[in-house]
């Protein structure tokens, strides 16, 4: 029962088998053999237009470096208070983009608001040396609160950014996750809503380690091959990350997968709500579930094996908890059984 | 007959089983699994004594994050003129150590000179603000000319930072290949001879993507974990590379496998030296061969399927090439054949 | 009627003087002449103890530098919402730091709350390795809404750093404001209550240029040379620094300007309070005074000649403004006249 | 008898004087008075184009904000290898471009050779990731050994600058006493032979603190006005510099400055190389003089009163010194008098 994170999980057998394949043989090194071509065109089918794809090892490092290639001195970048980026990553995006600033937005939902978000930007009017400089926004898709930003609502953050200048990131560590709870097509989720740069995430999906910077605009991409290289981002057996996407694309697995992981998350959302130990925080949309707990139950839900994250009240909801409530977070993954799903249901008492 | 590198080899099949093997089943992400615990503790049987050890993705990594962590303000660290952090990791060390610098030391043979090293230290004098300071020496072992220093010279360099209170650190790309060249033990080669930090790595010797940096005394990581996380080298599936260092450990396979490695290049010399359509050098010790070739015999070579790279002549060895000659360096590996070697003499003319 | 700040002025004719005088002779560069020594001594005195400092060129490099002298990887630095090294250094703490992280805390009155600090120090807990970890903790005083702290509120703040293992550094760009304001000792208001490191400003009270960062256990500087230097603020003529402080502390000339500065502000205040045409916003006991007028009233004194900048109302005063008004801040500094106050009160309608 | 450095002398007089004319008054902070546009003005004439000129406290911030204004990741500068910042600088060029590195270049007589410049820039393929890839050239005018490159001789570095496409920057801590050797005019020296950014220093030649980023090309300076904030280098009360500088250009004072320094330097050249008690170790244009004494002569000289520095032996001049001989280096400057000089030549015997 491992609901602690959907990268606790192991690799698809597809894609170990993919892995496999690839030992033995030799290959260009550094980014150039067939397979590492062979998947950036399979991005550009994927996207349905010309992008640049940058493999790196971590989502982390995606996010980072998907920065570090708008960065500019004095910048700073709009993200959500609860992103990633700014909770998750020890400072590797302002290390890692030469100390630019992340400036935190509030919104319901784990989403940024376009209007919150426009009036964060407009305190830094143009050419005011001392708050610094916006560079770029970034949004969660899915978000870390198990929300998807609808295609109208990653239209209307796009909006914001485009008509301030700014370039437009998503963090995608869960975009299969989001694409299937949307049943959307790639680009209709990025670049047809002003989405420039994709952090673009396959471990927690399913791979062992296959993340990509995907650039909808490969011009914006120049840089990129020097900013991963000095960041210590270029693997020399790149090919064992293309691998793994070449086995992850296949046949659709990957949509497929997040599709089971939805469908257990759906499955354990069911179950808590029907149970009279526990009811659910708020409303999840993909591999996310957050539920509210008695103490007890979630002590005993851990007695009998049960793994997952206490999780911090957000901001906007209070009155959340009851005085013996906790909140905990519970995440499905490709590998999450029904079995599995309906045992935890069970444990809660 | 690829010979270009040897991380342009794939990976060993018990590697790959191994990984195969990890594919099921749930752990703990970030590096906190029973199994990531597990390569940990073989890490202290293997030096022979408590290390601390850190996974990392590239060996440009491991280099880079070693610096990091015994990195200060105005810091300059003495390396090899022709050593991989200063000739092939794009700025990534003095990226990643926030600015710090490398100085390049010259030395016969791509190994530092302890005397040579001791004259570049003195030249910055205690206090001396304007120039800077000393934060660290690194040596590589085996080095990038295909040599190995022998344990007397590790400790003489050793001796030389101990005398001025600086940490040494070994970048160890190829630390099994050196190794079994030496017929030494871990520890012989490392903390017994004065070596602080050391980057291990696996990957051109039969995994995917292992690297490691090793810390003899462990008091030195402290600061390690947020090193490793703020430069997004924090796998959360680790125990993918845990699982190759498994394989790699078990029953020797990793010295088995260096040792293959190493056999292939003295085959390679002999046949070089043998022919009359080029000569060596340079002697080397470990799986790296320099050749001088005419340059007909090296496009004959190549037509015919060869794939090595040019290399530049050292500063030490101005007479080295004739008009019509050139330098090549060939690299073997643990997947390197005698069939390929041979294919390869043959092929010059 | 310059009220736009107080680094409009110019320089005290003593400060000038003492300047003049130093214009001739030779003496050694770089920190290192006698006049350099001597005005380090003076701080021993003044702070009775022993202190280290270090002399910089402007108020951002004071704090930036006092901060990078703390900074570690993932380091985060809790400062209060409206503090000037986030609101206005442009990234330079973060930037000069190494890429460490600044926390915004609320407070009412632009203090830190000893209460909601350690609550946002409590969100680190040891060894987690994703959020980063906590380095500092920085407080302004005077504050930027011209408000001081207590000794009691700095004690307060004192404790919460030390009970978190935290080094306390006070921003203190206008230090003698608050000093004089408390009839404290500057030893009072620093080592005494728990500051560590102080950001000793002069520009603003009378000086051209004179900025010191100011260690209040010499110990903790060790890196501070190569920090200073690194980061370009080692005047190679540092003894003109030197020079202004020299005058600067004559006869206790600073606290005489930093008087005469709050006694301006509170004839202002007087002023505007028993005007019709305009009150103070809150109240503040140094030399800033933050008023609501009309737009029309300021308009009209804008008109006269006065300079002031308008300014964001404080997210605890929602209500601060009714529909026609506006906040402005007023400073007034060693060379505000009283007639050049009343002369701004009767501009006003 | 100072001649240790041209940084140990104070002021000009009438750079004091006009310091202290500005003390009275108040003016717009932050760079933005009349007095600091009416400068910036200044320089567009003593250009003949223009300019974007940017206020910095010290050479070494001019130098490492100028080439942090053409920084990108992985990007190296090539300097002479004794160029002051590589020699000098504590790292500060590496720390404040994010940590790009400089690479030293060989040349005779402390410059820069134009074929050897070439090569070491070709051993930096376009594309190849793994070395980093140049980004500008550096030159010093005059130079660390008191030599002048002509004008033929920038131009032949511009001219290898612009074949690869690298703006060069001209490090002008010296530039007036250049200047003034060659009888050129600022435009002569810099924009028309390929200089696109200039450190123009004026505090080694009577000013307290005054140098300044100027950029031939203004539209290259568009990052510039961040760059300075976020290194903490944008003083509130600029026109303190400015001030410096305007007493610096009228009338000429400060070519007259660095011609009386040069005087200096050639009635000391003549001096020694008149004295049977040294010898001039190379030829100089400038106002720096290296000599080789005795050791017993040297120490009599500073037994006398006499200031100056031991200088190390240049590489290409190993046999410079016998066995009793040190090089010692000598610095006059606009407050030199011929007494000082005289009385120098006699001290030494």
């Amino acid at each position: 029962m491992f609901f602690a994170s959907d990268n606790w999980a192991g690799a698809h057998p597809l894609i170990a088998e993919s892995l496999v394949k690839e030992a033995s043989g030799a290959a260009a090194a550094y980014g150039t053999s067939d397979l590492d071509r062979r998947i950036e065109e399979r991005f550009n089918q994927i996207f349905q237009r010309e992008v640049a794809v940058f493999f790196v090892g971590t989502g982390t490092a995606a996010n980072s470096l998907a920065l570090a290639s708008v960065a500019r001195p004095g910048g700073v970048t709009f993200c959500h208070s609860e992103a990633h980026v700014t909770a998750d990553e020890c400072g590797a995006p302002e290390f890692l983009t030469g100390g630019c600033r992340l400036v935190p937005v509030e919104g319901p939902g784990g989403k940024l608001d376009p209007t919150t978000l426009a009036a964060a930007i407009d305190r830094y009017p143009p050419g005011a040396v001392h708050q610094g400089r916006p560079m770029a926004v970034t949004l969660t898709q899915a978000t870390e609160s198990g929300t998807v930003y609808s295609l109208a609502e990653i239209e209307a953050i796009g909006e914001v950014a485009r008509a301030n200048g700014l370039p437009l990131h998503m963090d995608g560590a869960r975009f299969a996750n989001a694409l299937v709870a949307l049943d959307a097509t790639p680009a209709d989720m990025t670049w047809k809503r002003g989405v420039d740069i994709l952090s673009f995430g396959g471990t927690k999906n399913g791979c062992w380690c296959a993340e990509a910077v995907v650039f909808m605009k490969p011009d914006m991409a120049a840089d990129m091959p020097f900013i991963r290289k000095r960041s210590a981002q270029l693997f020399s057996k790149t090919r064992f990350i293309a691998a793994q996407l070449e086995a992850y694309f296949e046949g659709g697995l990957w949509l497929e997968l997040a599709r089971h992981a939805n469908a257990m998350a759906t499955r354990l959302r069911t179950g808590i709500a029907a149970s009279n130990r526990g009811r659910l925080a708020w409303s999840t949309e993909t591999n996310e579930v957050f539920a509210v707990l008695s103490k007890d139950a979630a002590t005993l839900a851990e007695s009998r094996g049960a793994r997952f994250y206490d999780w911090p009240v957000p901001q906007e909801l209070p009155n959340l908890l009851g005085e013996n409530d906790k909140l905990i977070r519970l995440v499905t993954s490709f590998a999450t059984t029904e079995d599995e799903v309906d045992r935890f249901v069970d444990a809660l008492g």
